[in-house]
C-alpha cells in the first residue's frame, strides 16, 4: 500500500546525490532553468529513495521525452487567474508538472497560514508524477492535506467496456511526529505498472484487478492488459469517486476533464486540486500529537490473521524504505540507468 | 450505487405526508422542539422518498430509542468552539445528528459565501443518517460539497482480524442543474443491512463483501455476519483511506475517534467535516454547467457490458425512485410501520 514497490531483477544501487545529479544534468540541458531543473531532479531522486520507482527513476525517461517533443513547456510559469477569499485558480501554462503542483501547493499552505484553510486549484498542468510529494511536503510543514488529480481514461464504468474514467490520485497527508501518515491511492485496484509486473513474473494478481474480453473480473493479468480494463477500488464505489474527483477538478480548475484529457496526443494538460488546513489554529492544537498517537497505536494494536506480517499505517514503510536506499543507494533496474545516461 | 434500495417484502406505500406527520408528533412527544421535530421528521421521510430506506423508515425506531435513553439531549445546540478565518470547529453536545449536521453544512455554506471555501468541523454529534442529506442540500444551493463523518469500529485493518476501522461515509457533491450529482459512499463494500437482506434472501453476495472466520474473503453473508469482519472498499486501499478520515474527523473537530466511539455505550458521539465551496466565485462560473453536461454526457456513452443496463451516475436513481414514491407513496415494510405507530 502507498507507494514502495520491489525493483524488478537485474538492479544496480545509485547513490541519491549521484541520480540526483545525473538527472540535474539532463533537465537543464533539455531547457528547464536551474531551480526548475534542480526541484525536479530532486523530486525524481526522492520518489526513487522513497520506494516509488514508476514515478522516480524509471519514470524519468519519458519526462524527458516529454520535454524533448515539447509537451511540457519548459520556460512555463503558473498564472494567477482568479482569486476568492481562500480559493485561488491557477493556469498551469502546461509547465512541468513537479514545480507547478509544487508551487499550488506552497500556494494552498499560505493562504491556509491567513485563513485557517486555503484551497488551490490547478488548470493545464501536467502530471505531477507522486501524488505523496505534495502529501509530505505540507504534513512535514505542519499541514492537514488533501490533494488530487485527473488523469486520462484508463477505467470502465461500472457496467461499461470501455474507458471513461481516470485512476485519479487522491492524496490525504497528517504530520506524524517528525513523519506524516500519507495516503497516496489511484481509484485503480492496480496500476498498469503492477499489472505488468505480474505478467512479466507470469502470476494471478491476488485480487480481481480487471476485466477479461468479455467482461468478467479477472486476475489474469495478461487478459486485464488485453482488455485493458482496469478495476475501480470496490468495483461502482470507486467508479464514482472517479467520475467525482473529475468533475471537481475540472470544474474547481477551470481546466480539462478526463474525457478531454483522453484526447490529447499524451497525457498532458491535466487538472489539479490542493486543500491545505493549518491544524496550529485549531482549539486542539495542543492535543493532535497525542489524539494522532493513541489513533495510530490503537490500529497497530490490530490481529493480525495467521501468517500475515505486521498491520503497517499508510505512509510508514515509505520511512523504512527511504533510510534503506539512503544508507545503501537507490535500486535501478541497470537498463534503466543505461537508458538514462544515454538520454 | 448510492443509495436507493430495494425494500423487502410485505410493504405498503405511506404519502410523504402522513409518514412526516406520523414522525413529527412522535418525535415532539419525545422531546424535540418544534423547529427540530419539524426539520427531523422531514429528513427520515425525504430519506425513505429517496430510497434510502436504510437511514430513513427503518431506523428511525432506533432513533427514537435513542431519545427515550437519553443518548441524544433533545434540547442540545451546536456551540462555537473556535473560528479562524474560513474554519470554525463545534461541539454539537450530543444532540440530534441530523439538526448539528444541517446545521454545520449551513455554516460551511456561509463561510464559503464570504471565503469562497467553508470548513466546519464537528464534534460530539449523533448519527447523521444519511450523508447525501448535506450534499443534496449544498448542491441545490450551488455550492460544490464535501462531507464525511467516523463511525464505530466495523471493519479490520488489511490483514487484521479485528475491526478497528470505521466504514466512514464520504460524500462529494455538485449541483447538476436543478438536481445534483452526489455519490455518498461508505468505505465498506457493502453495508450490513445490505448483508443481512443477502443472508435473509439467501443469495451470495455479487463480490466478496468481508470475511469469514478464517480470514479468508468471502461471498457468504452468513460467514461475514460470524465473524462481523466487513470489506473495505479496494481491499489495503479503503482500509487506509478509512484511517486517514478517522484521523481527519477526529482532528479538525477536536472530537473523539472511531477507536473511542467504539467503547460508548451505542454509536454515539462521532466526528464530521464539511467543506463547501461557492462555484459562482469561480472565474469559470458561467460554463460550469456545460463543463458538467459535456462530462456526464461523455460518462453516459459508456458502451454497456452485454445483458448490463444502462450506465448511471451517483445519484441518478434517487431522482427517479423520489419521483415514484412521492406519486405512489413510500415503500415501507407493514412490521416497521406497526412498530412506528407503537412507538
Amino acid at each position: 500500500m502507498n507507494g514502495t514497490e520491489k525493483q524488478p531483477v537485474n538492479t544496480k544501487r545509485i547513490s541519491f546525490e549521484k541520480m540526483e545529479s545525473v538527472f540535474y544534468s539532463i533537465l537543464k540541458r533539455e531547457g528547464l532553468n536551474e531551480v526548475k531543473a534542480s526541484t525536479c531532479a530532486r523530486v525524481f531522486t526522492e520518489n526513487s529513495v522513497d520506494g516509488v520507482y514508476t514515478h522516480g527513476v524509471n519514470r524519468f525517461p519519458r519526462f524527458v521525452q516529454y520535454l524533448k517533443e515539447k509537451h511540457i513547456v519548459p520556460e512555463a510559469d503558473p498564472i494567477l487567474k482568479n482569486t476568492f477569499g481562500a480559493v485561488e485558480q491557477w493556469d498551469g501554462q502546461l509547465g512541468a508538472g513537479i514545480t507547478n503542483a509544487l508551487f499550488c501547493t506552497d500556494r494552498a499552505l499560505e493562504i491556509a497560514r491567513n485563513n485557517g484553510i486555503g484551497c488551490v486549484a490547478l488548470a493545464h498542468t501536467h502530471h505531477w508524477m507522486r501524488g505523496g510529494t505534495y502529501g509530505w511536503k505540507a504534513a512535514k510543514e505542519g499541514f492537514a492535506f488533501i490533494c488530487w488529480t485527473n488523469t486520462i481514461a484508463n477505467m470502465p464504468a461500472w457496467g461499461a467496456q470501455d474507458n471513461r474514467l481516470g485512476n485519479n490520485p487522491l492524496i490525504f497527508a497528517m504530520p506524524y511526529g517528525d513523519e506524516a501518515i500519507i495516503l497516496d491511492m489511484a481509484i485503480s485496484q492496480f496500476s498498469f505498472g503492477k499489472i505488468e509486473l505480474a505478467k512479466m513474473q507470469g502470476e494471478e494478481l491476488p485480487v480481481a484487478g480487471g476485466f477479461d474480453k468479455h467482461g468478467n473480473l479477472s486476475r489474469d493479468p495478461v487478459a486485464i492488459l488485453d482488455s485493458n480494463l482496469s478495476l475501480p477500488v470496490g468495483y461502482w464505489k470507486g467508479a464514482g469517486l472517479s467520475l467525482l474527483l473529475d468533475i471537481f477538478a475540472a470544474i474547481l480548475s477551470g481546466g480539462l476533464a478526463t474525457r478531454q484529457i483522453s484526447k490529447e496526443a499524451a497525457e498532458i494538460n491535466v487538472s489539479q486540486v490542493f486543500i491545505a488546513i493549518d491544524l496550529s489554529k485549531l482549539h486542539n492544537a495542543s492535543s493532535i500529537k497525542q489524539t494522532l498517537h493513541d489513533i495510530i497505536d490503537d490500529y497497530k494494536q490490530s490481529l493480525a490473521l495467521p501468517g500475515k506480517s505486521a498491520i503497517r499505517f499508510p505512509g510508514e514503510s515509505v520511512v523504512k524504505t527511504r533510510k534503506e536506499n539512503r544508507e545503501k543507494g537507490i535500486p535501478v533496474n541497470e537498463k534503466v540507468w543505461e537508458e538514462i545516461l544515454s538520454l
